[in-house]
């Protein structure tokens, strides 16, 4: 059985794109603010722009406020990405943005909520529980979980970047190695990765964490939220985090592409700078 | 406006309990194994076990795993809630056990989801993102928030135990104080509760942990699970995460309720356990 990273990389290869399109219905944005016209937006998204979309990524929620129909909208939208996909003839996966993160038994349903209910192919997922709470997520190798690791929001610093001291009580604690929260979670889900299904959540907004994160987790696929819709700091962000062969980073768009004039070349203009940015990096 | 707190403390007065009655519709144990026997078996717990019940906590993903079904039939349980408060004339709170963790405009969308769309007083969340990613629920000071500190999973110590370092740069490594993460997140807590609506889940497995948090939280509300049917550990729990008031302290039982003969005298009974425990103990 392949795993969820194989499809992934098979659909960057068809479309020729790291960008992961936004699916995040703005109340805001919406010509009527409900479950419809969350529907009605996010549909016209995934239409215009999956020709350039190596995955979409609906938030759960942006769903989740409007109740049942709200799911119903989600799971509609998912099914759009599916139908998208076999027009193409290339599975475009839909990474349900949903931030989920509970004890075994509990992490069974919402795995079974994401994966069969919804039929998304890979979710994110919070590490504060451990092991136990992610490993219902990875029992399916074609469905994959990405861990938040270091986000890039301003609250990020309270717990991520703490000092940890490694524990070894046999060496002094002034000789102690000491690290961030978010590079142990990142050697922990490196570690949880046997079935290789796992990727983790990293802001692109701080190139030197996404390079200390690429320096424990050579392999790992990052999710890598915080590029503004002018791309800015997308450079940086593209050589800190991307592996030897080009790939491994997933770039998140969501109001940048929405609220462009003209979704599908927004999609277009970011698929194409990042991807000649990806082949003309000094190696 | 009173905070959620004062609720929670008049019903706790209201019905001498401190018992939080867990929602949790496991697929095994539902007649029919869809959306409709989940709200049913939720219903009739709700109808005989509210008297004894200092709060409800419904597991958003026993409901989210049918999908938008799933959704309304939760609705409908906190509904019932409500009614059944309305017959005793006491609010019972329902505390949404959802776990949820986003960044801030993700977060007011999921705080909409718990309070206004489903009607629920307060609501779990994960503290990995840090304050900003929490201050949406608490907008409101009648709205609770119970941030996850301490969880009694085999998982718990992978992140929750590590130790973290006090980062005072004028002191060298070696003398520096260190703790574990939970106890940073218990002080980090307390730091954020401006507005006197925040509480911490601590499990109720580990009554050392419970003391250690009760010692840097001393006024906070704890949501304390791990209690099995029988009972087991109740007193030591109690003891150590107690408040001096003889209150401080909800013990969510879910399937020791639901599982037995008679819902009813199985709350009745561990009910009269810990008010019995709560008024003996040596002040």
């Amino acid at each position: 059985m392949e795993s969820f990273f194989t499809f992934l990389e098979k659909r960057v290869a068809d479309c020729s794109s790291l960008l992961c399109i936004g699916l995040d219905p703005h109340l805001s944005d919406l010509q009527t603010p409900n479950a419809a016209g969350a529907l009605a937006s996010c549909l016209n998204l995934v239409k215009k722009t999956a020709p350039y979309a190596a995955a979409f990524k609906p938030n759960a929620a942006f769903f989740e406020q409007f109740g049942a129909p709200g799911w119903e909208a989600l799971k509609q939208v998912i099914d759009a990405v599916r139908n998208e996909s076999q027009r193409q003839g290339s599975l475009i996966p839909v990474i349900l943005d949903a931030k989920r993160g509970d004890i075994a038994s509990t992490a069974v349903a919402y795995a079974k909520s994401a994966f069969t209910t919804l039929g998304a192919h890979a979710v994110t997922l919070s590490p504060y529980l451990g092991k136990d709470s992610i490993d219902p997520f990875l029992t399916d190798r074609e469905k994959g979980a990405f861990i938040l690791c270091k986000t890039s929001n301003p609250g990020a610093v309270d717990l991520q970047d703490l000092p940890v001291l490694e524990s070894d009580p046999d060496v002094n604690q002034g000789n102690r190695a000491v690290q961030p929260l978010y590079l142990v979670v990142a050697r922990l889900a490196q570690s949880w990765n046997t079935l290789g299904n796992i990727g983790l959540v990293v802001g692109a907004t701080q190139p030197e964490a996404l390079a200390r994160v690429r320096a424990v987790a050579p392999g790992l696929w990052f999710l890598a939220p915080g590029l503004g819709a002018q791309g800015g700091g997308m450079k940086d962000a593209l050589h800190a985090g991307l592996r030897p062969d080009g790939k491994g980073m997933l770039l998140p768009v969501s109001r940048g592409i929405a609220r462009a004039a003209d979704p599908a070349m927004a999609a277009a203009k970011l698929r194409d700078e990042i991807f000649n940015i990806m082949y003309r990096r000094e190696r």
